[in-house]
């Protein structure tokens, strides 16, 4: 049912290429419908807001209800189990233990009469989109907003579709502990829209940040430019390097957890060994129907899984480099020496005895992770994302006159007259 | 000619938007037009890549060709002035000693058999693009590459259009300076779709730096996602705050360095001073008609620039925080002061013995610079932009024993029992 493949059959890259890609066509339909909501919002604020509140999420709503109210978030809150919320405040208390290292210090340097350096400050305001769909994540409005937090950002919003029109009690909880300001009941491209631009209602934001389906994903690459957004998340996926200290059980678990996302999730593993990969393939048949979502892990599996039979540990690595995974587990005796020759992952597990659940919950870095390749270019969420920097330049009058000339020079070779200007007149002393 | 306006003026806001708001509009049909061309270089390849190039540029080029020949660049380099050179060299140098300093460590932290953290590694290959219009601009070749080279990446590609078929002498020597390896003589969006999604003779890039025009602009941001981007610049812009110890000479010389920019360039000025800011108006016109460039200054003035007399020194800084521009100088006895109530900018100035052309050129820090408002959430361009991070976990068995129920509790409280199960099947020991 998983499929076995070499890195010798032919059809080893298509079938590489059709898992790394899955999800990144342009929609151009999609696009067209999402900027028509996204301009409509602009245009029409809190009345188009509410128009597709109604429309996408059957939900009424007006300037009076579409925020949280104290009560609704205590009422909400009333519904947590004692066991959920203590679960939730470990995993509160451990990703801020590791973010709280993050530090994004002020640079300052200074030469003989000429002080330059970067000020980091907070963003003041920062959108969290948290989905509101058949599932829920509370893990992820902790991995959001705690950065934030320790950043310093004055306000936190959090957005959430609230289809049968109430709060679900654990985005409440999650949002609580992490400074979570204020809760707008509302999703799609519509409430980035409002993010983005602001409404009456909703407060226009700095930055975006938080998974979403393909509409906000649409959405927040439109409004980019106008706001700041984390990244643009595709489907979940895990690649897992295994040789022969890996177990075949716990390697067809960690895929199976991935699978159970979404149908469109990837899960595939690496190995020189054909003898494990078969074991695995065995393992994943007997796993499968015991779980309560087998029908979307079942077809993320067939549909996106893999056992890739390579020739030796590097081509496993370069494959994986190549691939970029959002999650990267190392079943390998030599976890460090593999993790060193690795160029593009989003997170690297030590697989043995770290499943990525570990991760996805409560070890403490950032599970909101690069997908789809950008790994090669992007990195885990993180304080670093809720700031940003101004440079500042201070040069005394003999610092000006010692590279005042150099810099005319240079602003003259550009055909910048009035550039060279600036600095001259300054060079002749007073003029007026 | 330019404008004096009192905050109090109902005229005051509207004008703050028009200006602020320049350039910002979504153009649905360069859209449309950049979408075929990226798609079409998607398709189609280097065929279409020289096509768009024959088309646009008016030059005819092929895969022998497309790529500056290291003969090429040696005839380029020839052509610079050795003063040049020199100016360049310095330049290079204060550029690198300052990104020197901003350092970017891996974040190791180790407790009770749980080891956690972030490898920091360089991108492998970057795009730089360097317009090649009416003018050219080796001092951003510089601010791009520098950087770059310093955060380690492998491979610096830098294309600019070459409309006359020869390669610019300054580009080529900026390019020397600053590390690039490979250069091509294509621009515009058909140059960002190719280092995108890579061609036959063109390497697809992990990130794209560099400022462009509209198309440029929007092909950057339709290939986000695909690669990263540096940010979607805008027009330039200054802001001055000036109080009694301005210089009013100096002032109007700082705004129309900006306005010879580019015709969608902004220059403003607040101060508490009316007959400051009627002094500055009076150089304004004094300085014009001695400029080069004075028929763009002239526009740029008229359009988007503006003296604006405030309250008070307070309501200048709350109006540049709004703004969040580009560059601002701080004209004012208490620098230090002024400064701490800055929160959005993308470079601050002591404005008196430091006119924005010293970093523009050569005091060091970065002059790719966040525009049109978005200092508000973003940053100057600097080492941090060429590497990414990947997250680092490892549990042992007796830490995952600790954590494991309260991982396998938060999974399944979000209805992933296969997330929990790749947890408890390890904490039961070896089951194959």
């Amino acid at each position: 049912m998983i499929r076995v493949i070499h890195t010798g059959d032919k059809i080893f890259e298509e079938t590489f290429f059709q898992i790394k890609r899955r999800g990144k066509l342009f929609n151009q339909e999609l696009w067209a419908i999402v900027q028509g909501i996204v301009e409509d919002v602009v245009k029409r604020g809190d009345e188009a807001l509410f128009a597709y509140t109604e429309k996408f999420d059957g939900v009424s709503l007006n300037a009076q209800t579409v925020e949280a109210s104290s009560r609704e978030i205590e009422a909400a809150l009333g519904r947590v189990s004692k066991e959920d919320l203590r679960a939730l405040k470990l995993a509160a208390e451990r990703i801020e233990k590791f973010h709280l290292k993050q530090e994004t210090p002020d640079l300052m340097t200074s030469e003989e009469g000429i002080e330059l350096g970067q000020r980091v400050l907070p963003l003041e305001r920062v959108g969290i989109y948290a989905p509101g769909g058949s599932a829920v994540y509370p893990s992820t409005v902790l991995m959001a907003a705690i950065p934030a937090r320790i950043a310093g950002v004055e306000e936190m919003v959090l957005v959430t579709p609230c289809k049968s029109g109430e709060l679900n009690p654990l985005i409440a909880a999650a949002a609580g502990l992490g400074g979570v300001a204020r809760i707008f009941k509302i999703g799609g491209a519509q409430a980035i829209a409002a993010l983005a631009y602001g409404t009456k209602s909703v407060p226009a934001v700095d930055k975006i940040v938080g998974p979403g389906n393909a509409y906000v994903a649409a959405a927040k690459k439109m409004v980019y430019g106008q706001v700041a957004i984390d990244m643009i998340a595709g489907p979940s996926e895990v690649l897992v390097i295994a040789d022969g200290t890996a177990v075949a059980a716990h390697a067809a678990a960690d895929l199976l957890a991935q699978a159970e996302h979404d149908v469109m999730a990837s899960a595939v593993l690496l190995t020189p060994l054909e003898a494990l990969a078969r074991q695995v393939a065995g393992e994943v048949e007997k796993q499968l129907p015991e779980l309560s979502r087998r029908a979307v892990a079942k077809q993320s599996i067939e549909d996106f899984g893999a056992l890739i039979v390579t020739r030796d540990m590097e081509e496993a690595i370069a494959i994986a480099n190549r691939f970029a995974p959002e999650h990267l587990e190392l079943m390998v005796a030599d976890f460090v020496g593999v993790l060193k020759k690795v160029r593009n992952a989003g997170a690297a597990f030590q697989g043995g005895s770290t499943p990525e659940t570990l991760g996805d919950y409560l070890a403490g870095p950032n599970h909101i992770l690069p997908t789809g390749g950008t790994a090669r270019f992007s990195s885990p969420l993180g304080v670093y994302d809720f700031v940003k920097r101004t440079n500042v330049l201070c040069f005394s009058r003999e610092a000006l006159q010692k590279y005042g000339a150099a810099a005319a020079h240079l602003a003259g070779m550009e055909g910048f007259d009035a550039h060279a200007r600036s600095v001259t007149i300054r060079m002749k002393g007073k003029t007026s």
